[in-house]
């Protein structure tokens, strides 16, 4: 059987009743009620106990249970009284175990033989009751902050209803790791299991607990490698979630629930508990979809027609189009009615939709239900295609487009009537990365959506210097060469926060086409008067000093508005077209070697060059 | 003569025009040009420095020169190429002297001696163009980050066109300090000097420089001490600050560089290189005052009456009330025409001004308006008494009212027609403390202000877990009595961030009145009807188990809507009125023996209980 799953209450945001309904909604079977979302519901424990009940949620703990073993007398005395009263609460509620978490007091005794002694007192009075204590070693502990210590103090104590509680984050955030555990502690032994992630910061492990714990696969921690241990070990109990994060804090408590049991799926695939369909193999960016009215269309149209791009194909059923250059693919989606009409409606011009390449599509589809994901079905013509479309968690829909057999057209292009090539049919390679804008507070959401559906992975955060305030960059790549850097400024001053704001939440703020000669597109978008973006001069000489470029170099990427950059694999040069309509915008790269980044050190030449085309100074 | 005052372009938001003018504006003597900032400014070097010196500012520095001492060739050659360029721009420029920070790379040699003598290359080559160059241990420096050790590159180098910059927050940020400074170091060797603080964090150094520094007096490094040491030594060159502040960059320019001046005029005073009129000895808030209309009036009147309020005058000559209940004052003013008014018709009822107890309102204004604060002039009436008053960053008046002499009447009450007492007049102690909610991004602001202008101290800072997101506090205080909270939230989704929202930024939240009874005031508001907040019977449960409380002591609280806290000093009873038309609201508090806080272990049931009161569940 499966393991149950639980979240605890204070991952979510709101009062007791709407996290209660969140993590029933979401599909836990199971809450740990956190002490002070009971103290701030205005009715009993019992009625507390009845409304998880209703929902169909069992209560796998009451926690946390503070500053409690080792401590002199008559501290120690009064803590067992406050034990008795917290078991009256359990009882109402209907809580069968507490978490008691290691004393941080400085009073506390370093003697685990007293730890013992209390604990097993504590653990008498439990099982008199019925109830039973998990003990749990906190990374800040005064004298116990390591697992072995806990379980030592355990073993020591030798009471039925006492066991140990491991915590994901606790270990794992002071290098710790579970070795030894299943030659050291028996399964029954094994009370509870406690499960976060985090990125990895340096900091101390208290506030780096209380503000940036997130779910498995949202941060750095090696979670997966924890949890298959914690299995072998046969440990078969709840797998809970506890996390303490101040974005979820204030988040929609549904969508934080949600992600919560989509982290717990991922993460027992991960840790070989369950199988899921498998990842997709991936093949880069089939196409990006706009959003247009019959105005917007012809405006978009001449814009990317600036770029080398030249229509391509009419849909057989709808007021839809394929721009093509090369190897890059834009559609122009005017179609009333229809999902991209809606978007439309709420932001005009805008991206409505990508199209990523994957090996099997169906397959893709499945594994994204069982990750709870919601799957799209857009009405179609007699004859043509259905293509299957996940909503990224901003409503986006992302398409699934099966790579051809060799040789052969892709599916998708067959609900077009396909033109014939109008002379020069461009030479970009493709889609080389898609940037989206999120509102502060969506990266951790989006960041567990692509690594669980498409296992993704995460390239180190980068903070880019807009005049108005920092944006914080994180990028998610493939493999088959799907990029898509995520932006998330808390000001609402930045690029970024201006496009959020307009955006409703989210969007693709740019797209970057892959060219395999950057200077020949460069030229090429000027001479059909392109808006290509102004860079300053001081910019280019700075670039001499710092790189030792030739001053004919410098002087070829100036008179093509080239940025350029380098890494330890090779070289970059990219330029960036004004914004469509003060909305989303374009931009031409060309990666030479390995070079893996996105011009990250050329970020604030750009932003503040955007702002001057934006505001003319 | 003064020491000039400086200030980097980093500090500040927008473009390389927009920090200048922000710069001047504030009254800076010169700038440091931080390179990005020249980098993304369109226009040449040389016309950057012309903007500059337009502006009647000085170049003080050009600044940062990263990784170039002591690296294996082909870089050592590639460096010093690109330092020649970098002087090019100097020149262009206009500024004197480059900042060379210690080497970060993993590739530099721990060859002090190699450090030596590239620096000394470098300041020779500077030399012949009439430049100088600095360098400053940075903290994360890979070699080299301790002044001392930097000093002993400089000396070794030996170079007249080579001195030392001194950094407060590379110094403090590491624990170290300047002693021994004036012995080692000759005060022509000390090239430059930047000032910044920070809130003391634990976490790595380089993110802590890179997001959290502060201006001096807005954070917990010993800066003053840090700048005696420095002008102890003889050194006479400006003083700047560089502060890197992820609010900064996206606050209003001029309000930042306004802030950043105060700082430096506060911390003069402080290391004892320049004399203030003296800070104002404190006893108490006078009264609160609150603009209404005539509705507004009549219904804040019935429900301050509630709790033991009395009409206690009418102004001589204006639609203004004084309500009083003990020693707490109450002004409702519903003059037209009037600065009260203006706030009324921009956000309804509100707190418009408080008045602040000080032994000598003359010296105190005189003190404000040297610490750069506006200061405001209300019209007055034929025979009334000009009460001065200071405006708050958020543009709340803060009037000054002198203490009267022994057994004598406030001043201020000579502008009512005093009115004779109605039966009880209440056993208010007077005011307890007054809290505010500000915007996200203003703490810095208000602490300075309250800092530099009346000696505030703060206290730690502290979160509170409101159902829907942290609010972050910090409470300044005074010995005589005045206790200033303040609160922000990151979400507009707490009571702390809704009120913001809805309040234009930042405003009085709640008033604190003093009770030598609090169980009694409750009684008497309950008996009156004064709406007090509903408790949860959980928390009762729980305070008898936290604290031991008798039954019968907890039955008393709870019959009064009380909640409680103890601290080590002494305990602290308070109750709390419903939100004023979902607004401000009030709070009764006993403070027994010493203790200091504000009841924060109470603070998420008190904010789930308002979001009850304020949604109906």
């Amino acid at each position: 059987m499966a393991p149950k799953r639980s979240i605890a209450t204070v991952c979510l945001s709101g009062t007791l009743p709407d996290k209660l309904e969140a993590a029933a909604s979401a599909g836990f079977d199971e809450v740990e009620i956190f002490e002070n979302d009971l103290l701030t519901f205005e009715g009993s424990a019992a009625e507390a106990g009845r409304l998880a009940a209703d929902l169909g949620l069992g209560i796998s703990l009451f926690q946390p249970f503070r500053d409690f073993e080792a401590m002199p007398d008559p501290q120690r005395a009064r803590n067992l009284d406050r034990a008795e009263r917290k078991f009256d609460t359990m009882q109402a509620l209907g809580a069968e175990m507490i978490l008691v978490c290691s004393n941080t007091q400085a009073a506390a005794l370093p003697e685990p033989e007293r730890a013992a002694a209390d604990l097993r007192e504590m653990a008498e009075r439990a099982a008199r009751r019925g109830l039973r204590v998990g003990y749990e070693a906190l990374a800040w502990g005064r004298h116990v902050n390591r697992w072995r210590q806990a379980w030592d103090i355990v073993r020591q104590a030798d009471h039925p209803a006492l066991g140990l509680i491991l915590d994901s984050f606790h270990t794992l955030a002071l290098g710790d790791d579970l070795a030894g555990l299943s030659a050291t502690v028996p399964a029954e032994k094994l009370f509870f299991v406690q499960l976060a992630d985090a990125p990895r910061l340096s900091m101390d492990p208290l506030s780096w607990s209380r503000h940036f714990r997130s779910f498995p696969g949202q941060g750095e921690l090696p979670v997966p490698a924890f949890l298959r241990e914690v299995l072998a070990a046969g440990y078969a109990g709840p797998l809970s979630l506890e996390v303490f994060n101040d974005e979820f804090r204030t988040a929609p408590a549904r969508r934080i629930a949600r992600d919560g049991h989509r982290s717990l799926i991922w993460l027992d695939e991960q840790a070989g508990a369950a199988s899921l369909p498998a990842l997709p193999r991936l093949d880069g960016v089939a196409f990006i979809e706009f959003a247009v009215d019959e105005a917007a269309r012809a405006q978009l149209a001449d814009f990317i027609a600036r770029l080398g791009f030249r229509r391509a194909g009419l849909h057989r059923s709808k007021a839809v189009e394929l721009w093509r250059q090369g190897g890059a693919n834009i559609v122009l989606n005017a179609e009333p009615d229809s999902a991209a009409s809606e978007r439309f409606e709420m932001v005009g011009p805008c991206v409505c939709a990508m199209a990523l390449r994957v090996d099997d599509a169906a397959r893709t589809v499945a594994r994204a239900e069982a990750l709870l994901c919601p799957v799209w079905h857009e009405r179609i013509g007699e004859g043509e295609r259905r293509i299957p479309a996940l909503r990224a968690p901003d409503g986006t829909l992302i398409y699934l487009v099966q790579a051809p057999e060799e040789g052969g057209a892709p599916h998708w292009e067959a609900d077009f009537h396909l033109e014939p090539s109008k002379g020069a049919s461009g030479d970009f390679l493709g889609i080389d990365h898609v940037a989206q804008a999120l509102a502060p507070g969506l990266m951790d959401s989006f960041a567990l959506f692509y690594r669980a559906v498409f296992g993704l992975t995460a390239a180190a955060p980068w903070d880019l210097p807009d005049p108005y305030g920092l944006v914080h960059s994180r990028a998610f790549t493939s493999e088959g060469g799907v990029r898509l850097p995520l932006n998330v400024s808390e000001s609402s001053r930045t690029g970024t926060g201006r496009f959020v704001t307009a955006f409703a939440g989210a969007g693709v703020h740019h797209v970057a086409f892959a060219s395999p000669d950057a200077a020949a597109s460069a030229a090429a978008a000027i001479g059909a008067r392109a808006p290509l973006l102004d860079i300053p001069s001081n910019y280019y000489e700075d670039l001499e000093a710092r790189f030792g470029l030739e001053g004919m170099m410098t002087e070829a990427l100036k008179a093509r508005q080239l940025l350029f950059d380098r890494d330890e694999a090779g070289d970059f040069l990219h330029a960036y077209t004004h914004a469509f309509d003060d909305r989303f915008f374009f931009e031409i790269v060309e990666r030479r070697g390995g070079y893996a980044g996105f011009g990250a050190a050329n970020a604030a030449v750009r932003m503040a060059a955007q702002r001057r085309q934006r505001t003319g100074h």
